[in-house]
């Protein structure tokens, strides 16, 4: 089962929005099985959209659009899809009865506008939105499922959810592709291909590898088909246990995994408490740690130290330290990972003192230059860095380098 | 001038990655008057590539293509244009210097495969890339300009910044659309319609309205053409002051500002220094303050107080408050808002306590219920919130109000 992606919506034409939907859309279909062949973004505009589908009508076996559903003026998916199908619209009483029932939950009153997303063309199956107040719609035409979702991404994805994803699952066939991530921190993507190059070109000819870099972090694709799609058990435990070897010290999980959450999943299961003091990542890593559910029960807090004054006076970082070899410096943040610890009560500690730019660089600590501390019971690791990119790269890498070597440094896989 | 974006990765389609760059492309051309007419993703795959090449050369200005430029096995963009455009590899000596001196900033020693970086299509002008070690490509076909560039987002930003912008700028004529989009928070999109509908309904024709809502942010886009575009300077200034009159309270800036540069603005230009006491939230306020380049000026701190005996013992909240009114309670919130400001010495606090979820929800105090509390000099303004969504939805929405609210509290718009 093949299937394209139609974005509605000149806020991502514009560059105004970024369109997370499809990711996570062909996430899905993906794992069960159906490929996304094309992903397109088109305009809020009637003709252009009749055109795309035009396009991919009869040419794909699924086609799920988002957006242009919304209550206001400027959506106007629903009167283009009753156009192209030449369907007068008609309202679902169903519908109706839920909107009103959403809003009387909420405390909130009606307004005209919310009334009118009980209509839907005659020609579709409207899909219960238990997430909010538009419809989704499910069309049949020339052997092409038409499916058209609200743009807003918890409405669309409790439909998904709901309704679609378990329609699809009863339509394919068992997937003839496998894919497989492995998660590594640590190494930059070319110099990771260096390390794994033998076991890269011993792959077999029926796995491909992608190597899929973001800030401080390079995930592995392994593809699988034909006939190590069938055997992909056993041909990922050898291929898995084979890179173990080479770069145990990188790898922190598979499949997507955050390292936030394989962070989260080690203080757990070992009954370990973390707290963070952070400097130049200004919150991030306690931001990461608290994304986790259930990270309540090993976090205990931080001290954003941004200023001097909150490493001495909160951490009891040294003044004289800090005066005479600077606060991005290995002493104040071996300090700052000592005095969290210590003040907090908890097994681990985390620090980060560095300069996140684009401002506050010297020749001799340029933008980039971060040290990083993590402590462990009577154990503490500390090592400098130079990152390089914009700001929000920095922190992004400084924060992912922190949460792995406290990891590492539990596991003793240092 | 229009264009069309191509984005070449099945990374892209399994939906492993979320595509940021054409956001960037797409708001940097439109800035331009470049109109973007469909974005498209397709796989690593030579014949998908081909085709998709012509369905738009000859029908658009400009083509700008990303991904599958990297060193690794999977990048084939550049095989693939040699096919297309029938041209032999050659290379160039400029970029073999220019990859050397790189890897030797970085005191990184050559690979083979970086090295074969430096050879492009005889076809096409090399466009030297000064972030990253894959030249960019520049052909033209039959009135089309078709660019290629790698797709790791700070090398793509760099050779547009560098080269290809300034390129295009000098093509294309005044633009005939005209955007100007402002940003509001506090009010959920379908009331905020409501509470400006005479102010929409007076819209001249040649202005459209659209609602772009986000987690705890509603931006609302005009788009002026045709005679409205031409003055559009006047228009604006007329329809702005309109809004202002209605919601003043709401709008904290215009053109994608962000709420934690308007809060920051507003700190610098007042000379006011600010510190954070966050529980739900878990340093994401701090974190989203931090992310302004210049925040060291104003921001001192933060104490993430995830567990109670935190709140207690480094914010000072009283351990028999907690006992009897629960630790997500307005004394609680505002006893963590003055302790912040008062143990870091800042003159203003935020502070967040509340229940992010999935798990925690009573019947008395459901997921999502926050309290935030915010100071300022002898003023302290302290809501309670049922936010509604995921986890990462809750957290986000908490964090805008907060901000906006401390915005408030020192402006006087409460």
């Amino acid at each position: 089962m093949n299937s394209a992606l139609i974005t509605i919506g000149d806020e991502i034409l514009i560059g105004q929005v970024t369109d997370t939907n499809v990711v996570w859309i062909a996430t899905e279909l993906n794992s069960l099985g159906v490929s996304v062949g094309e992903m397109v973004t088109v305009s809020d505009d009637a003709a252009q959209i009749i055109s795309t589908l035009d396009r991919y009508v009869g040419s794909y076996d699924l086609v799920i659009m988002t957006g242009g559903l919304g209550p206001t003026k400027d959506d106007l998916t629903k009167q283009t899809l009753a156009e192209y199908f030449q369907s007068p619209m008609v309202t679902i009483p169903e519908v109706m009865e839920k909107i009103k029932a959403y809003f009387k939950a909420r405390g909130r009153s009606l307004i005209e506008s919310n009334l009118r997303q009980a209509d839907v063309p005659e020609a579709c199956e409207a899909l219960i939105n238990n997430h909010g107040t538009a419809p989704g719609m499910w069309f049949e035409k020339e052997g092409t499922i038409i499916v058209s979702l609200p743009g807003v991404p918890y409405e669309m994805k409790g439909l998904m959810e709901d309704v679609v994803l378990p329609r699809i699952r009863g339509m394919v066939k068992v997937p003839d592709v496998v894919h497989r991530t492995i998660m590594t921190q640590g190494v930059p993507e070319s110099y990771l291909a260096e390390l794994i190059k033998d076991w890269e070109s011993n792959l077999p000819e029926c796995v491909k590898l992608a190597y899929l870099p973001r800030p401080g972090i390079v995930r592995l694709r392994l593809t699988l088909s034909g006939k190590c799609a069938r055997d992909s058990k056993q041909i990922l435990e050898v291929l898995e246990a084979g890179l173990l070897e080479i770069i145990p010290q990188h790898i922190f999980g598979y499949d997507d995994l955050s390292l936030e959450q394989a962070l989260g999943d080690v203080l757990k299961e070992k009954g370990l408490t973390v707290a963070t003091a952070e400097s130049c990542t200004g919150g991030n890593i306690a931001r990461l740690i608290t994304s986790v559910p259930g990270s309540s029960g090993y976090f205990v807090g931080s001290v954003i130290a941004y200023q001097n004054r909150i490493k001495t006076g909160v951490l009891n970082v040294e003044e004289a330290v800090i005066n005479t070899l600077g606060a991005v410096s290995q002493p104040v943040v071996e300090q700052m990972a000592m005095g969290v610890k210590e003040h907090f009560g908890t097994d681990a500690a985390i620090a980060t003192s560095g300069i996140a730019g684009p401002d506050g660089g010297t020749a001799e600590k340029p933008v980039g230059t971060t040290w990083i501390s993590v402590a462990y019971k009577d154990k503490i690791l500390s090592r400098k860095f130079l990152f390089w990119g914009t700001r929000d790269r920095i922190i992004d890498q400084a924060s992912y380098t922190a949460m792995q070597l406290l990891r590492r440094l539990i596991l003793d896989l240092v």
